[in-house]
């Protein structure tokens, strides 16, 4: 059997950087997690307004420069992540590894294709980690819950999106036929993004239909729409009643992280990760309950 | 009491060709339904591309050839579905003998009237037999949960549906007299367009009011439409909350097919059809659970 | 106590001619209200087909001297139906008569305000009545399960309105100040209107933000729109789910009518009306059931 | 401990005008609150005339004078319930305190920015006191009930709006990588505008995809709201349906007020305030049940 000892990093050093970096339980981990969500927003506020014309042209200068500064500051965090991990490939394959990569390519691949620099806006996501230091594992729980209904109702979903889309390419096809090119519908995939535009009562108005028989296909379409969008939601909703209310929710450990697959949502309690069965660390002493 | 033997065709060729076609146990029947499920989608995707004005200039003579082959692709295989069933008239009628012969009419009749030649789309419908071989008995217990749960509901959606109906005449009608054609609302048949449109929140905007008295009955009639929403959606709710959860689902048998009524969905210890009484084939030995 | 006799008109063909309109249980009866759907059916088409220019063209003389007979014949209905009555003001004065005289005015009226003859439309609600002789009693018993829903909701459905009402005049007021008549928001009224339409996701595109301040509003706006979206389909669905299926269902009486109030859906062993104690007749002999 | 004497002012006209416009259970305090209605409802009328062009050329004047006549009227109010309550911060900080305070300094304000005068439309939410006289208690507590339901899902709804606005900040940015500028998806933050306005179905129309990749992303967004709708649905359903009907409902107290912390909503026979725990005045006598 594994000891903890071997699963987080030996070296001193290592140790006490994966501490600061993984687990949010220590001063120097809220921290250092805290700066990092500053750090996210403030980049991908700086993305933002480096996309509106009238900004670019005043403060581009400025905001290239943040840019940069925050993607070498994701960068040696990025590192830093892989050294003082115990099985590297690990992180690099796990959701959170993915996601903080995809965060800092975006402008080294700008030097080649410039508009994908504002991809960087994908970083965002990295807040979805935050989750832990902000101690939101009522939230935490509440949101299992809600993803606990929704896989429930997976199959369900998956047979209400077959018909939607088996009904929108016949809906889209007949469309093209009775209206064709001539009022908008210049192609059956067109047709079908206009179905689509319809079933969904979203209804743009770029493309509408201008036969009295397409605005009455329309009208079946519409009502249709209008029918079957009970049936996601009912779904949904029987599954949601049927759930208790969760009964983790005044457990703590949420910011408990697995070493070896980055998994989250430990117990309290637990001596081994749920996920992949490896052992976890002991939760730190000087905690903030 | 018939035989097995009398139900599926006697003769060696024919009842082999029956279990290949008709079966997905076997491994024959299975690469048979995989080329014919890739046959469909290359077809549908040709038939769409086809109508891009763009491709067809480019593309028109090769994708005109793959209609053609395709279509006559399926020709011989409805022509093989007549010969090697016992009672051919039954198949004809059945839900998927319909859906069969409108996959290959477009193209024949697009001989008369090209633009029917794009509704060959259709044969998208036939992916609908294909849960059976993609072992995806699971969804189709789902898949029909759900629509036990609809069918439970018909008579309350009739309901609401004629209700819905009543209210868009009415209020189409009184929109018609109130903004009049110079606003758009031309007749009374395309004021009910509009306020089909406007009911089922999906507002294109292409034909709005524009007197004060118009846009006041329209703020009425979507506040409306936002308050009846609500119906459908409670209906099919409470519905699938009354439902339980489907305990036929680890029933292998959703590949068994009746060759008397061509209904599917029978249990893997059932021996006659639950729709038509017919017997029905022994599962085959060779099938991969 | 009152006897039957006293409460359906005494003399022979006034009572014959009672039990022919207002009943659904003899032959005669029944042939009455055939011919009367049919009739409200195709008189309606007529005032729709009347209203499309291109046909009011070409069959405008045709269509008015339909339209001009239909309303003939229905006034002569209501005489019938006020002479055959034993109290004709209650007729009068019941949902069902003012329906009566509102589908027989608009043509009369039209002679005056020419624009107002398109309401002569409002005849199709008679059509409501008509749920008696198609024997839809297991539907009327469905929609009065909904009723009982709504109703049961009624006031939470006020206080949810209410709530929606004060958010737009406070969003529309916003909006107007923020986005002023520059950019369509031309007034207080007009800005209401907007915030109705997109809090209710119509969003028909006539009027939109065009300052950023104006967008995040907007914005802020649709997603409350999506959230509260929510309540009003909670309140129904709690409702609906908790009511049992109706009990009344098989019950065939729905074709009685009480002579004295004009209320449905007496039961099959009723003696006396439930809504007004009047008596009720007993169910004709030659009933189809 | 605190007799009622010292709760409400001691001298008999602040006692006595503290009862006619804090109270609503007697004659004069139901006078005062009907005349306060009416008043709020007139001038809110006022501002919003005010606003149409037409209008204000014409009855510039007049309606100008009458929002000074209101806002005075609406200030002496203020002042009066400065001067008969206790302890006059406590309604200062209190909800209905702001609302009365923003009531009257939109005008005083007009004289420096003179649009910002159409704000006193705020006012309307004064009526929300009105609940109080009106006897609504029966709303109240259905009011009170919704507000529980949505209360116990806070956070379960805002797993779900962070949720979204993560998905609108990656979508937005998606979709102004793809469509561009020169498509009308001018910057990052108008393109997120653009996928809120998609996503909650309201579809303006005013920003649309013009490339097939934006297309294709698009209707993968819109099938996407079209399914997300069902979660916050699902989750105020269930929380619903969980509830029993209120209580309190036939308890006629709605009308009582705490004089410490101006709470309302206590119990007929509740001697302290349940939120501050100070006492209550006695239930007035002449109250019309």
């Amino acid at each position: 059997m594994p000891t903890q000892e071997t699963l987080i990093p030996l070296s001193g050093w290592r140790r006490k950087l994966y501490i600061i970096i993984y687990e949010a339980d220590t001063r120097a981990g809220r921290l250092f997690d805290l700066t990092l969500t500053l750090a996210i927003l403030v980049s991908v506020a700086c993305v933002m307004l480096e996309s509106v014309a009238g900004i670019r042209q005043r403060y581009g200068a400025l905001l290239s420069l943040l840019d940069w500064f925050f993607t070498i500051l994701f960068t040696v965090e990025y590192a830093l992540r892989l050294i003082c991990v115990h099985k590297p490939l690990r992180y690099v394959k796990s959701f959170f590894g993915v996601i903080d990569l995809l965060s800092i390519l975006p402008l080294y691949l700008g030097l080649f294709i410039p508009e994908s620099r504002f991809l960087a806006d994908i970083r965002i996501l990295r807040l979805l980690r935050m989750f832990r230091i902000l101690k939101l594992s009522r939230h935490l729980s509440e949101a299992l819950e809600l993803r606990r209904a929704l896989a429930a109702s997976r199959r369900k979903i998956t047979v209400f999106l077959a018909t939607v889309i088996l009904l929108v390419i016949i809906l889209g096809t007949l469309m093209y036929v009775i209206e064709g090119p001539e009022h908008g519908f210049t192609s059956i995939p067109i047709s079908i993004y206009w179905a689509i535009v319809t079933l969904t009562t979203v209804g743009f108005g770029d493309i509408t239909p201008k036969t009295p028989l397409g605005q009455a296909l329309a009208s079946l379409v519409m009502i249709t729409g209008y029918g079957i969008i009970a049936v996601p939601t009912g779904i949904v909703t029987a599954e949601i009643a049927r759930g208790k209310p969760a009964s983790r929710s005044d457990n703590q450990s949420a910011t408990r992280l697995c070493p070896h697959c980055f998994s989250e949502g430990h117990d309290w309690d637990a001596h081994f990760c749920k996920h992949c069965g490896g052992q976890l660390p002991r939760p730190s002493r000087d905690q903030v309950s």
